[in-house]
């Protein structure tokens, strides 16, 4: 098993390579990754290395093949499909969120309790959360964001595990319980910023 | 110094303990808080310790002098002033952010290119990025959020930090290079969602 610290540094050297990219560069070395990262290059070919990525003393790394190889280790150029339970004001804001298309990352469906909601008219569906089970089968949904309010978070988290999400993206302020297998992300708006007061 | 996985660690004591306290608790002790963190009891007794923290072996932690000293070290019993730089989908959830209020977090002023936003009635004002310099003198903000697109992201980060600003959330997908003495955080959404597929 990958740990969360690899897949994260993979992303930001991934972020990286497409800025590379844009600015018109072909091949990367690993020092130029390691800078931007804020890691050290023995790091970055380390990682590299560990899932057989192999680059050029004199040359560097190919910039679009080491975006394949990467896309295709950590199955990012896949489909995925995801839900949202909770259309508040972060739900609405990441089912109009454009960057999410780019990434291939797809809301099939948003769920809320409040019936007003259903009737909006909305690119993706906003439903009740008893049709969860429904759309969670038919779309194969195996990654859930959960934008509902702290009271509500574990018992939206325990459904949707019982449903067989594997992956949740949790916004509620909570920490959630969750069995092995099941991976858990936070973000937490209010402690992002508090984090950064201390500072000041 | 203090690093941010300790910043971290205490703003989730606090999420627990503020858990607790609902539950009816008024004392708390460190295995309860390790469990709930995930890490062990005598790291919960060595954060505390470090900043003069004391419990009571049979007693435990008093919960509500527990939160008082914890606010009072990371300065988060203290108004938080904030601007957001950036009025898309994400700057305008987290102005309509309910929770940001009961963490005394305020957004004072926001900045957008867009004059057709300048209209709008918002709680919060949408002002040109112009005026960036004016507010934050006047309200003396050290800290700011990031919403703007890929390709705006470094260019308001360099204005923020000419500006005084030591602390900014990131939303914008970009890896941002600031002097020592600031600091960043950084929520990138695709990210976030993304890492959660290896695990499918």
């Amino acid at each position: 098993m990958i740990s969360d610290k690899v897949i994260k540094r993979f992303l930001q050297y991934r972020i990286c390579l497409i800025k590379f990219q844009r600015l018109g560069f072909e091949k990367v070395f690993s020092y130029n990754l390691g800078e931007e990262v804020g890691i050290t290059p023995e790091q970055v070919r380390k990682d590299f290395s560990n899932f057989g990525i192999k680059g050029n003393k004199k040359g560097g790394y190919d910039i679009v093949n080491l975006l394949k190889a990467i896309s295709e280790i950590f199955k990012w150029d896949k489909d995925k499909n995801i839900i949202i339970v909770g259309m508040g004001n972060i739900g609405n804001a990441l089912t109009n969120y454009k960057r999410f298309a780019e990434n291939k990352i797809f809301i099939v469906a948003t769920f809320d309790l409040d019936p007003a909601k259903y009737t909006k008219k909305l690119k993706t569906p906003i439903y009740h959360p008893d049709k969860i089970e429904k759309i969670v089968k038919k779309f194969n949904i195996k990654t859930a964001v959960i934008a509902v309010p702290e009271f509500a978070g574990q018992e939206v988290c325990d459904k949707l595990v019982s449903q067989g999400i594997k992956g949740i993206l949790n916004f509620s302020p909570v920490i959630l319980r969750v069995p092995d297998g099941v991976h858990v992300n936070n973000i937490n708006l209010g402690s992002e910023i508090e984090s950064l007061f201390y500072y000041n």
